[in-house]
């Protein structure tokens, strides 16, 4: 058991090969995501029955001290020089490490691997798409319909959810400041409900509170919200009508207003809007817990805007790894100074906008760190991604 | 029964029109608040049975699709031309919405209706009341009983508080910098308890913690504090003795240092207080849920200053409806430079000052954006308000 | 029993006196610390049977309204100059405080009283350790075993942990800029784990992510880390398999990295890690729950850096009594400009330096406020330790 079990796990530098040779990002995420990812990326470290012993990075040793006698003679991170390391003649001493003790990290482990290995997983349904507009006359159109779905939050776990135009986050409305715009809401539920844009400025009579400034939309009715884009920045629009339940059930997506004219320090090369939720559904980021989120992917040298969305319940401090992120906008509105950070507490109806300048290679853990939001015995789940910059 | 549902539900510049007739807003507050909020500024909606169908704001239709093609004709936001559907012609087909579907849907929306209607809706007792020094050789006195009472914190709801001056949150005390206070706490309760001057630079023993900086005040008994009063700002005063329970039962209220010399910045036309809260009376803002909150209510081009404080033990990220706030003081310290959002998260023991700049009229709502906080399935509850910008 | 009830408790001065006599902050904290707090500095309310009625400071008494008229008389802050008060003619009336909740509450402060006066409590273990690096031609070599031990938390509350060098927190790293840093992580725990080197940007493969960036670390094996320390600040090490369980048991350290150069700003003659924590073994500061927590101690006009750290599930909101923070920096790295604070919330995974101008002498208290994190009826526990300015 020994043996195999201290094969070196394969080189961190094939994620980036991999991905680097999927082409454009759409097209990876198309194309290949699935394939290289599931098998590579992220599943980097190879499993010890199959790895060559080939490679001397992150080579685990059964003894600290010739680890550390090693290290001294100049060896690099990770490496232990004395390669009979990889023999038999130096199994752990039976007092240390019992059988039974080994074999229950090697079954947990394997959950765990076996969670990373399939990210990005397949799952029914995406929410959060950028929804295309009817263009009537000048005004943007945007029809959207509520009702009740199956969605598949995990793989295999389906919850049942109240969902707009069958998406969970919602469509991802984008318009430009000083768009006119349409938003025809035709509610398919067995409750009454209302739209409410969060954040964005709108008339008192198209703000969407049901007894305060419009009735309630019955069910079978439909409810038309139109107004020019004022303030721009990143918003929501989500129920406002039993709002606990129904914005928990999934009625929520992104309204971003882009701006007539973007600042220098917002130019972005992937624009990424991350919606995080703690509702009925578990957690999740656009509306899919790990392993079923989405990567975010980058070249180096890039610029990624991330446009983080809190529609839940709780505070949910997303941590980045290898790379800070410098905070320009809170609730579309810009700070009056860029700060930088690693790890940014988002808070229910908050919304903040990053940059990260993507100078680091290679497949990053990104993650809220309450962490039993994001990982358990079984391996992460819940509210975690990655950020992927491609060398 | 699909006719009246139909009925348009009034205009939403009928609250504006009944508050602009009130007068000032003491005047207001005191004379038709309860009348004209009640029956029109967020009652605005009025019920299906008896509104008039002759306005075309906010009207809800039957059909969607048709809503669409109304639309497509350049028709308003919220009109749907067709105008038949005001009849019974157009009712919804019994496959979607069942009779049982809209009864239910009606059930709970009358009761969201109800709340909305009663706010502000009337109790016995007022917390966080400006209270009047007594001057004694330019002393000003300020004598504190704590003691148990009833608190009705919503209609209905008495619970057992324990509070200064028979008020939750206990009178507010606004001095200026530079001024000798004096404090005399008379203890009534139970239990010892101690007052903290919380955010106050005082001297260590002024400071109110038992055993650190004095002994406990024990029932029956009185205790002085007296200081200068030093940095300005929006500070708190409370117990600091079996506190988790003390300031849970209401041992709590504001202390606000007026500044000698304002900036520019922080000039209000309205400055309002609110305290946050939820201990063991529930969700609460100035010691009442909703529908008991008290709206803050301003005139077109006024400038509003709220000091968000909270005392509980959960942070509440409070959600502006309609406009941005500008935040200018963190725990009574001017920020570098002010920012701008709408959903500011205060947590437990902060102070947040910030200036809304009253440009868009109507009635807001203003909430925590925790929404089980704020809305449950029987309607709007606890953390609730409305910002009230008349024209 | 009035009459002793009512005897003042002792000077407030007394605590910085006996601290003044006490030496160097690190003398202090070796030799006196016990002694001095437990006998003065935070037990300096003497109990109510051996202190003598000399002192005028903080003295209560049993009747509020001889309070008001003495203060009117002009007496200063807690002083009541009627003297026979100090007699057993003024009692409290029976109708208004019983025999039966005087006792009451003197049961209760006495539990209060205990555990102030234990302050700081000596228990088993000190976690937060600076740690001295083996130096290895120019390499920082730091080894790290990871064990499972028996870990006082506070006086006689022994938990299971989880433990970098037997230490909760594990032992504090500090490198400079620039430094080349190993550190060879041993596993003794039943368990596979690895090191995260939380907020450093190290390259990818030293990223400590189990099946993403390297392999997990075995029980019984070890693993070596080493990069070059990047960016300056406040970061921590910590697991990052099976997390969730893994920090919460205790496997967290601080990892500070110096910066080339210092700003004028963040100079300081006290540089204090406090890490926070509510994972399995309650809410902590550094490890220990109060009254086993450490005081910080400064000198009058001295600065104290400290560099708050949540390593826990929940936000804390940690405030300082009688002096503000200057916020300097966020996750290690600056803020545009410092703001000020009384009370500062740290999210899990955030890192805030905050700067202390010692203005103010005395014995403050420094906790979470949230109240429950911070006391029960059975008196301050947890989250809670003290600022010491001395004279």
């Amino acid at each position: 058991m020994s043996n195999d079990t201290r094969t070196p796990p394969g080189a961190a530098s094939t994620p980036d090969a991999l991905l680097r040779a999927s082409g454009s990002r759409r097209e990876f995420l198309r194309n290949s995501a699935l394939t290289a990812l599931a098998a590579g990326a992220l599943g980097a470290c190879k499993t010890r029955d199959d790895a060559p012993a080939n490679n001397t990075q992150g080579k685990p040793s059964a003894d600290g001290g010739a680890s550390a006698a090693n290290a001294a003679k100049g060896a690099k991170p990770g490496v232990h020089a004395d390669s009979d390391l990889s023999g038999g003649s130096t199994a752990p001493h039976p007092d240390t490490v019992a059988v039974s003790t080994r074999a229950n990290a090697d079954a947990m482990d394997a959950m765990h691997e076996k969670g990373v290995k399939a990210f990005p997983a397949k799952t029914e349904g995406k929410g959060n798409q950028l929804m295309q507009p009817r263009v009537e006359k000048g005004v943007k159109v945007y029809e959207i319909t509520a009702r009740e779905i199956q969605w598949e939050v995990e793989p295999g776990k389906r919850v049942k959810a109240w969902a707009y135009n069958d998406q969970v986050p919602g469509p991802q409305i984008r318009v430009r400041e000083g768009d006119r715009v349409r938003l025809v809401l035709k509610n398919e539920l067995p409750e009454s409900t209302s739209v409410h844009f969060h954040g964005v400025e709108v008339p008192n009579d198209q703000d969407g509170v049901p007894f305060i400034t419009q009735p309630p939309v019955k069910p079978g009715e439909s409810y038309t919200y139109e107004f020019t884009a004022p303030n721009p920045g990143s918003h929501m629009y989500h129920s406002h009508h039993n709002a606990a339940k129904q914005v928990g059930m999934g009625l929520l997506g992104a309204f971003v207003i882009e701006p007539r004219r973007q600042r220098a320090i917002e130019r972005a090369d992937v624009d990424y809007v991350m919606i995080i939720n703690d509702g009925f559904h578990g957690y999740t980021i656009n509306g899919k817990g790990f392993p079923a989120t989405e990567p975010i992917v980058a070249k180096l040298g890039q610029k990624v805007r991330i446009r983080f969305m809190n529609e839940g319940m709780m505070i949910h401090p997303m941590h980045l790894h290898g790379m800070h992120m410098t905070v320009i906008d809170k609730d579309g509105w810009p700070q009056p100074a860029p700060w930088r950070c690693d790890t940014l507490n988002v808070a229910p109806g908050e919304r903040w906008d990053v940059i990260v300048n993507c100078n680091n290679p290679g497949t990053w853990a990104f993650h809220c760190h309450i962490l039993p939001h994001a990982e358990s015995e079984h391996g992460m789940f819940g509210m975690v991604t990655a950020l992927v910059v491609q060398k």
